[in-house]
């Protein structure tokens, strides 16, 4: 081990209440740009940090109006014929996070976002960090995926999820919730897919 | 925590010399299928274990021709002017893996893939599990960036990276080295980015 550097983050870390997701929305069309671009417009911002920079888009706020900020933008871009996937981590606790970057209400808004539905493939990866017993808490996210008849089956590397946009993400946010009660500091990892030919 | 149900991988585990990879390749244009179907059809994956679902294509075998079949995917796929994203999930060790879906032949192809060369942009987060000291192989891994020169800067839940396509799989195989050396069970989450109008 090379201890002869300073940490690349020395001097961050952050008490503040702040969940993150870092996300790249993937259109296969030609007009991607403009499809992207129009998303990202049509979400309601005002209750999380957002930055877009050349690989993906940071959300950072409370963890309900995270997840519900990344939903609006999943259902906002989806035209239900375009293929098109999300690859996001939400992520909280990380020793190296900072206490800029923050909205200012970090209590969760009470609106909830529209009720279109649609049928979603997922793929989902859970990594909880610093501690010896994460398969205990991989057990638990996956079987509470069973219990919601979310869950496709194992595959390597990864969990596989179909089900409903809304159910989906009402998931997330209870795997959040949990993770945020019981774990300093996790990541979780998900691919969403819609309207792809290899499903049909 | 929830303790009455099985492990879903209960019975699983391996002792073989197993490294994986999962990825996602998205191609922004109309003919997105044609394209991604091409360039899988041009890897040599004689030393590799492959099979393709609805949301990836899952290489395992030695870490080595693991690598190496990603790079010659990723080139393979790259026309030089689609915007074009590959998302890898670069793995080895997890309790939950199987002693199944390996290739005949484990040991290390020597060939080398081609020598093309392109400018490609790129995220990583490295997740070394079930170990509190894992800030400290971060820290490894990223100054192992810096000295490379192919270190652009921090953001928020990834470093981001920027380098020729060789010296990036280059790097790609010291950190995967480096973690099977050091590390029971470790996650390398990549994703690569070319011809994207955003860098330009």
């Amino acid at each position: 081990m090379e201890k002869n550097k300073q940490y690349p983050w020395s001097g961050c870390g952050t008490n503040k209440d702040i969940t993150g997701c870092r996300f790249s929305l993937s259109v296969m069309r030609d007009d991607y740009v403009r499809h992207i671009l129009s998303a990202l417009k049509q979400v309601d911002t005002r209750h999380v940090w957002s930055h877009t920079d050349a690989l993906s888009t940071t959300y950072r706020g409370h963890k309900f109006n995270v997840v519900n900020a990344v939903k609006e933008l999943f259902i906002a871009a989806n035209d239900g014929k375009t293929h098109m996937t999300l690859e996001a981590t939400f992520t909280k606790g990380c020793p190296g996070d900072t206490e800029a970057d923050i909205p200012l209400a970090l209590s969760p808004k009470e609106k909830e976002v529209q009720e279109k539905k649609f049928d979603v493939l997922c793929k989902f990866s859970f990594y909880p960090m610093g501690s010896n017993d994460y398969m205990d808490q991989i057990a638990y996210v996956v079987n509470l995926a069973i219990d919601r008849n979310l869950y496709v089956g194992p595959s390597h590397y990864a969990t596989e999820l179909k089900g409903d946009v809304q159910d989906l993400f009402a998931y997330f946010n209870d795997i959040i919730n949990y993770a945020d009660e019981h774990i300093d500091h996790f990541i979780y990892q998900v691919t969403l897919s819609v309207n792809s030919p290899s499903t049909q």
